[in-house]
């Protein structure tokens, strides 16, 4: 069949939406037709030539949503017209990862899903001109339709917008399900979040839904404040305006009791190494976990003294939220539709596949929290 | 009163044993003489130099047992004759570190004891020409008799011989409490052991307790293999016998089904911080968590991608083996006492107070697990 995407031809260059062929679903594979898909800095951190293992020609994309169209041999699982969210983490529950029950970093394709590839090192698509085409994390959520893994999609109720759940297939997991299945704070808790944009503000609602007392967003933007304050940030600090930030940051969390200071958790959603090591070094002394969220620049290293973990710090990272596709986020979706986590004010802009490039101009200038694209 | 005991007059300079004045215990404080005192490479870190907050003149020694003399005012849960391991980690059990349930890091007197002082700021040594003289981690041990606050000594059985259980004071206590309180190390686990001095293979026999399947030590010293099997380690490398470490060590915990490899637990006990990122780098995608408890030169930092905590590793550190010191140091005589764990065949030196610099010398080259200075 041919479909509609938006092709990275080359690194550093605008995606081009075009027609291309698109081969049905083989064994254990599933096609499905994507009715909305997030722009993630993810895919610009890949589109823009930052990331060394970025392949092309390749079809990004990997916060989605849609519907079952097709089954290939073998499928159990799914049938056409199960609503579905790709998974770029995927679940196969055959694993040793899966079945370590200590990490949700399913390893069954992880080989093939690095190279671009389905799990029989073959692509589904291809140009016009029999060009084969790479897939990027496992989704190529920016193709109309696309043929998927079994493993890597998760089924969930049909009543839940396309347009608002698939950013549950990365932001809203990663953000929310880091501060319960990563970190698991409990309430009570204070905690510094480095980094307002469509992470940090997830990272903010799953801090109010566990209880946090103190939620501390720090950023850059003055104007993210207010989208802070929107999901339940308690106090903002804008590293411009003071001194030494991590010496702030303590002093913040200092109480009459407790003159140490400190965050009990803090979370960076910045990418930025030193501002990693920031968010290692405000949390309290004896017990403060910081978990790595962002996705640092090629070759980048963190860096501290080691007596900061001597002294009881915890330096931890988070991938998907800790959290197992097909098991939780269906668990996501419910918990949208009862409202118990929100969507709909982070989306800030619906854009047609034509104009996915605009998407990317948005994150950019800091306009946009997340930009969708519907088809 | 006055003590013999072993003074560090200037850095890097060897002890020199004299006598000195000790003045009595004052509110809170308890005399206490010592009857046995390990030389720990903490000691030699600070009577070298290299430690850029070491003071002097000072009474080194940290790893001792004794038995109270006198206590001072208000001073309830000791009497002289009580059999004691001095603690350089006190527990005030008020505290909000103590009170936190979440660290064994008691700050109660915390900034006194850096500074070589009682909790009152001044000390309890001088020269006999009157110049005082300073504590060391609140314990001092190089001397026959010290002066220590009530909150950092642990109350033991009587029955105890004191030249085996001073190793409980720092060794022991660090290395086994790293894998049973910090790293919570499970039945069946796959460890890897950095370093086999007096801390790694106490690790190592924590490893064996806590009932690991995999242990394996790493050392340049090849030596120290044997040292290592008679506490339960299972694998020996030399460093210097493999090429790259870290990916001899993942294949090496390898099996049939998890081909991705990669220690459960590892325990850097070298204080080298590039021995550290291996130590970390070695530990399993998904779960691995590495513990540092090596102290580091001054001004040396760990690094490492932060791709390594995003793919779910933790990097921990420990102090005194996540130990609180009066609630957990007679346990550990407990079980030394009932043969859980082994000390005797570590002691390897057992000096007098005039040959101390003897067991700094055996340190260095390697000859030692651990001398002991008995009085």
């Amino acid at each position: 069949m041919r479909t509609r995407a938006a092709v990275a031809l080359e690194a550093g260059k605008p995606l081009e939406v075009m027609e291309v062929n698109l081969d049905g679903p083989k064994q254990g594979e599933v096609l499905v037709e994507i009715k909305a898909t997030g722009i993630c800095h993810t895919d610009e951190f890949t589109r823009s030539g930052a990331d060394p293992e970025g392949l092309f020609p390749a079809i990004l994309g990997h916060e989605g949503a849609g519907v079952v169209v097709e089954c290939g041999a073998g499928v159990t699982s799914l049938k056409p017209g199960d609503h579905v969210i790709p998974l770029y983490t995927p679940e196969c529950r055959e694993c040793p990862s899966c079945l370590s029950r200590k990490t949700n970093l399913c390893t069954a394709i992880r080989g093939t899903q690095g190279k671009g590839l389905m799990p029989d090192g073959t692509t589904r698509f291809s140009m016009l001109d029999g060009t084969p085409i790479l897939h990027y994390m496992g989704c190529s959520t920016f193709s109309n339709f696309t043929v998927m893994p079994e493993i890597a999609l998760a089924k969930v109720r049909p009543d839940a917008p396309f347009d608002k759940i698939c950013y549950i297939g990365c932001g809203v997991t990663t953000g929310v399900g880091a501060v319960i299945n990563t970190a698991k704070v409990e309430v009570g808790a204070k905690a510094v979040v480095f980094g307002l944009g469509g992470i940090g503000l997830n990272v903010i609602q799953g801090l109010k839904l566990a209880g946090a007392d103190m939620i501390i967003g720090v950023d850059i933007n003055p104007e993210r404040e207010a989208w802070g304050r929107r999901f339940g940030m308690t106090h903002f600090v804008n590293p411009r305006d003071v001194g030494d930030i991590v010496a702030h940051l303590v002093n913040m969390t200092k109480t009459p009791f407790d003159q140490i200071g400190g965050a009990d958790y803090s979370f960076d959603c910045t990418g930025n190494v030193s501002v990693m090591r920031q968010a290692l070094e405000c949390t309290h002394r004896g017990w403060g976990q910081s978990i790595v969220i962002g996705v640092a620049p090629s070759g980048a290293e963190i860096q501290t003294r080691p007596f900061q973990l001597v002294t009881g710090r915890v330096w931890k990272g988070t991938a998907f939220g800790g959290a197992r596709g097909r098991t939780d986020v269906p668990t996501f979706v419910d918990w949208y539709m009862q409202g118990k986590i929100e969507i709909d004010p982070m989306i800030t802009h619906i854009l047609t596949l034509d104009e996915i490039n605009k998407g990317f101009d948005l994150m950019h200038s800091g306009e946009s929290i997340r930009s969708v694209v519907v088809y």
